[in-house]
């Protein structure tokens, strides 16, 4: 079952931590689709959660060639994402929506980053995994005709939204301070601070272009 | 996108209790993953969960050709089995195990018994949503261990595995009470009451396999 050549570190730990952001995005997804407040919505969000766990199965498959088990891997990320998603819960239908747009576009554009740096067949399946799926037509939707009926409720998303950048960064700060060869591919891979700089701004760009696409920019 | 015969109302709700069976099926294995002691195990559990959507799906696409949508039809079925849901909320890993197989066993045999009734295409289309998926071997494998280990959890298991089936009956009762449709089917379907009789004879025995598989039939 594995590969001739071992795989090194900084593969394992980047496609293991993507595994555990599919499989708890799962779950989540799972648990906030219960605030939806029709049968359509709920229908809708558990449709995400249904092609995140897609999406972890692939990566788990991707693990086992490469010689290692999943559930293995997986654990030094844990703590970190469900600490994200523990800072994050939403408690409105339109902050899960948010959620599901916005904190989902910024880890995919991180790993994107990442996957840069990784051999072509890593990039090719990490950049697969990542398809936004109509998040964002629904999340325009959604938020759009919320804040229509209530202008007010788009400063609170925009909070909202914040509080998902904030602890999206402390978290992924928190695992690279952990796990030296995915921090030594990213610091390489980059080049140098300029390159770090560089990925942090279009990591914000697309960022803010999500926030305007939601008409929540400020 | 409808058909041009319009759908019988007791074909419609038979699809649309079964969808909504997955739907719900779906949210609540999970949330039940959240108990496995192991990533594996919740793995596990949220496979069985994404299998479920996509059968949700399926169906889902069925009553759309037949001119009707999931989500309006899907509504008189919701409050039945979320009672079912509550009344048997697993509180313990082995519990959501012995839900998983025992519970959607049983569900599964009850709409094996009215497919028969039904046109063969539907038949065909709800024999394939009603797969096992490995979930026998699953279940087996995790109450043998527990078991093992520990000879009282078996009393406990069997109890909850007897809940199971008395609040599945109990809110099978109020569905057909509501939905003259389908409750008519199932009876002319039948034949006569020694017809009735019949099915739940064989839906109880199937259900005693079930047990004796698992150790838990006293």
């Amino acid at each position: 079952m594995s590969s001739s050549a071992p795989a090194s570190p900084a593969l394992v730990d980047l496609l293991a931590a993507l595994a555990y952001g599919e499989l708890s995005g799962f779950d989540h997804l799972a648990d906030d689709a219960r605030l939806a407040p029709t049968l359509a919505g709920r229908a809708a969000m558990s449709a995400m959660a249904a092609v995140e766990f897609g999406h972890f199965q692939r990566l788990s498959a991707r693990l086992r060639e490469l010689g290692v088990v999943a559930e293995d891997v997986m654990e030094p990320f844990v703590a970190a994402l469900e600490t994200y998603h523990d800072l994050t819960a939403p408690v409105t239908w339109l902050e899960s929506v948010v959620k599901a747009y916005v904190g989902h576009g910024m880890a995919a554009d991180f790993y994107r980053e990442v996957a840069k740096l990784a051999d072509p067949a890593t990039r090719e399946l990490i950049e697969s995994v990542l398809v936004d799926a109509g998040r964002a037509e629904f999340a325009v939707s959604e938020v759009h005709a919320a804040v229509a009926a209530q202008p007010s409720a788009a400063d609170r998303l925009a909070l909202y939204a914040r509080r998902l950048v904030g602890e999206a960064i402390s978290q992924t700060q928190h695992v690279l301070a952990d796990r030296d060869a995915l921090t030594y591919l990213l610091v390489s891979g980059a080049g140098d601070l300029q390159g770090i700089a560089g990925l942090i701004d279009r990591i914000t760009s697309r960022h803010e272009q999500r926030m305007k696409l939601l008409g929540l920019s400020q």
